[in-house]
């Protein structure tokens, strides 16, 4: 494929979401294998393009104004398996494969915790790294 | 259950979660029985307190500025079986019973358009609905 072809479907796909006014639209994430949705992120333009070509997820990281791959820190990246998009062009869904854990603390999903009726909130997620031993060695390393 | 104690609880609750300026919520709605992610949609304190009052999904629809029971035209409901936050209380995950399907233009789910590495989009959901049947019915009712 042509890169000018490929430029051409990229821009219809962009001009069709409906990045807010930050410039950014949510996209979800869900572990491809067991069906669990995995937290909910936000990419500007840049972010979506980059996460495609490389097939890794990448998000816009507002308080440092870069794009960031998901797990850069923890090694817990995020494997584009697909894409699809909402009816209105609101929301993006990926289904990825989750290197160990998608939550920064250590769960395997950021919705860890189970709500009930009343409101009582109960941990319920399977946590699968100590986030203090993961970022503390990060630290130590760099 | 006192009445006093149900409001703390709720209270504790809507106190951690971060609705915006808008005071809006993200919540993502999944099929409990598919796993399938159906849409995405917003709430505010009160579409979220009743969400769970009667166990069926509300939303605050801005264009019209009042809460509305999701289906309250087409008839497809989402009966609530469970809700998650996420580790931030940022977004919250209801997993639900769809009746029917959930997508205005009559698909299961409203991410029935799957996109390719390159950009390109392909319808690939499941039509169950020929929207057009089913919303100028409900007009010549009114």
């Amino acid at each position: 494929m042509k890169k000018s072809e490929k430029n051409k479907d990229m821009e219809k796909l962009l001009n069709l979401l409906k990045f807010d006014d930050k410039g950014l639209i949510p996209a979800i994430i869900q572990d491809e294998k067991s069906g669990e949705v995995l937290t909910l992120c936000y990419m500007n333009k840049d972010a979506l393009e980059k996460t495609l070509e490389e097939a890794k997820v990448y998000v816009f990281r507002r308080s440092k104004g870069r794009l960031m791959l998901k797990g850069e820190t923890s090694g817990c990246i995020q494997k584009v398996k697909s894409l699809a998009i909402d009816c209105e062009g609101n929301s993006l869904l990926f289904k990825v494969e989750q290197v160990r854990a998608a939550c920064h603390e250590g769960y395997f999903t950021c919705y860890f915790r189970q709500v009930d009726k009343k409101g009582n909130i109960k941990i319920k997620g399977r946590r699968i790294f100590n986030p203090k031993e993961v970022y503390e060695s990060v630290k130590r390393k760099v």
